[in-house]
């Protein structure tokens, strides 16, 4: 078993925001699997969702329990197969899981940024993957893969660097954050900074707002699944026994499922990550001018194909959402395939093993090839 | 102008709950529009949704601007027909708007509950609702009318005194709180129990838990609203001007709208209430065993007829939920009428102004009289 391995590399120079802010110093948390060919014409970049990390794939060592969050879609023979392909994954500006955001430290300062790290964009965070793929000498990527957050930074890829996109895949994704969803997101900031421990996001070294981001997170939950699938998974099947307890404990199933989301979050994501990710999120808007710079029909000119694909349950990012995406790139003459999985499960459908989705990208990617 | 006055009764002696526990003292606050006719059988039940109150039509006095929440179906000449009916409406068991709940006074020690207050059950609120009318020598209801937890109690009329009941109209309901809409609800509690001003439920005469109670309002407005709704009232229109702020203040319409909410609500209700009438819905679950005792023959027999409304972008209650009604309605050989409205505007359309919802009642009401 081939082992992988997180590295980092800190980008030439600072990096100008869609905000106007600076940062003086930006690192990126990597990863990758495959070989790069001399031609160097055969790399995939993955783009992770919300509180995903670079670690898509693969075990860090023989002991490591848990591959990465892809594992399913990612390896040889797989959906993204790395006997032909050079495939990468890098953590998003602003997260927390190696590039900087607002846990890292301020160079100015020495000390984390917290709330003082500026406001971040998708295209901000496509900024900085386009500057680690010219630290790794790859000019033209053969596709950019993401779902969710993922797929908007595919299509923030398209609009911004339309030159270096070979091929394109958005699962479960939109062009733009709808009220629906910002209501969301704001309603999770709000329990994050509601929390006192969260001191104005310079919690640091003290006590962490860990309430308040599990319930955070425990919002976020509901919005990855389905009614259906929740009926599935938890019905009103109680905890223990089969008689109402009469108190506030947590006994129905999908109540203690939701504290447990909650209560493993918090060991692995920073609470200022998250409102730096969600805020990044209902920024999105590339419905309008899309092709203001002309980027869509320099993808129809160079013959870059496209696939998106929904999920029938999905009702975050629901099928409409996707559509609008496909409608927008046939209007420019691009080369594009649809389709809605069926799925039970939610928002979370394009994060699980699917067979469907495998073979639909191995026929996608052969095809671009 | 006729006025509408808050009545208060004492119930004649201890209630006994659900759980076994009894609480020795039970206020009920109500509201009454019409006139009971000599046969007392012209009396209209309205049963009011999770936060409402026993002030579903008229003012208080001249200078009330805002007339009760359901002031657009009672009236002389409306849906509920003041002219014809004598409306009753009662607030509920556990909530804080006059009858007996968590912020009431326990006798026993001469200090609000709290958290002491026992679980209530839905059927609870009906049973005290049933001796409020035992009070006004009210036998037998013409109807009993509700809309999402208020259709929840018409259910229990039905399960509990079937004898007693004309008539019933559920609107937006259902026969049991589903997996997602107990998720929602134990968010909202996680949020107020997160408050460090809840103090374990004992925080009256000190600092109230407004931050918690106020994001777990926000919760629940985005259950009642929906995705198209959202669209239509806010999109992503920002509050001032129309260019990002690049910070974490409610900049989009709908974080205002969301905010305000959540700071309206702190000023009318109570956290402990909210816990309680939560939890009363999600133990709610009338569908196993809803003739176990006869109650729909029983119905059936006496030919007390039924109406059933569902509206199109309703996700909390949806379609499917309020036909799973009429299906079990028509299974046991009642008289039942289903109808589903197209709206835009998600759950909350119950509570709006609709010429075909009161086309709807009154020709329902004129049938069954």
């Amino acid at each position: 078993m081939k082992l992988v391995e997180k590295k980092q590399h800190v980008l030439d120079g600072p990096v100008t925001l869609e905000s106007g802010e600076h940062l003086s110093e930006v690192t990126v948390a990597y990863e990758t699997w495959g070989e790069l060919n001399k031609e160097k014409n055969n790399a995939i970049l993955v783009c992770h969702a919300l509180t995903g990390d670079s670690h898509a794939a693969g075990r860090y060592s023989k002991d490591d329990l848990k591959p990465g969050w892809w594992d399913t879609m990612i390896g040889p023979g797989k959906g993204l197969d790395t006997d032909k392909f050079f495939v990468i994954c890098s953590n998003i500006l602003g997260g927390c899981m190696g590039s900087t955001g607002p846990s890292s430290i301020d160079p100015a300062t020495g000390k984390p940024y917290g709330s003082d790290f500026p406001v971040v964009t998708i295209h901000d965070m496509v900024q900085v993957q386009a500057r680690l793929l010219d630290l790794l000498g790859i000019e033209k990527l053969h596709c950019v893969v993401g779902g969710s957050l993922g797929g908007m930074q595919v299509l923030s890829w398209c609009k911004n660097y339309p030159e270096r996109v070979g091929s394109g895949v958005v699962l479960a994704s939109t062009m733009r954050h709808t009220a629906l969803s910002i209501a969301f997101n704001e309603v999770a900031r709000q329990s994050i900074v509601s929390d006192p421990n969260w001191q104005g996001g310079h919690y640091y070294g003290k006590t962490r707002p860990d309430i308040g981001l599990s319930v955070a997170r425990m919002i976020g939950h509901i919005t990855y699944l389905s009614d259906e699938a929740m009926h599935q998974k938890f019905g009103r099947r109680l905890q223990n026994g089969s008689t109402f307890s009469f108190d506030f404990d947590a006994e129905f199933q999908v109540e203690s499922y939701l504290h447990y989301q909650g209560a493993k979050f918090v060991d692995r994501f920073d609470a200022n990550s998250l409102l730096y990710v969600t805020k990044a999120a209902d920024y999105f808007d590339i419905k309008e001018g899309f092709n203001e710079n002309g980027a869509l029909t320099r993808l129809a000119e160079q013959k870059s194909p496209f696939l998106i694909v929904s999920y029938t349950s999905d009702w975050l990012y629901p099928t409409y959402q996707n559509r609008e995406i496909v409608s927008v790139f046939k209007r420019h003459g691009l080369d594009v395939s649809f389709c809605e999985i069926e799925a039970s499960c939610g928002h979370d459908a394009f994060l699980l093993p699917s067979e469907r989705l495998t073979s639909l990208l191995t026929g996608f990617l052969g095809k671009g090839a």
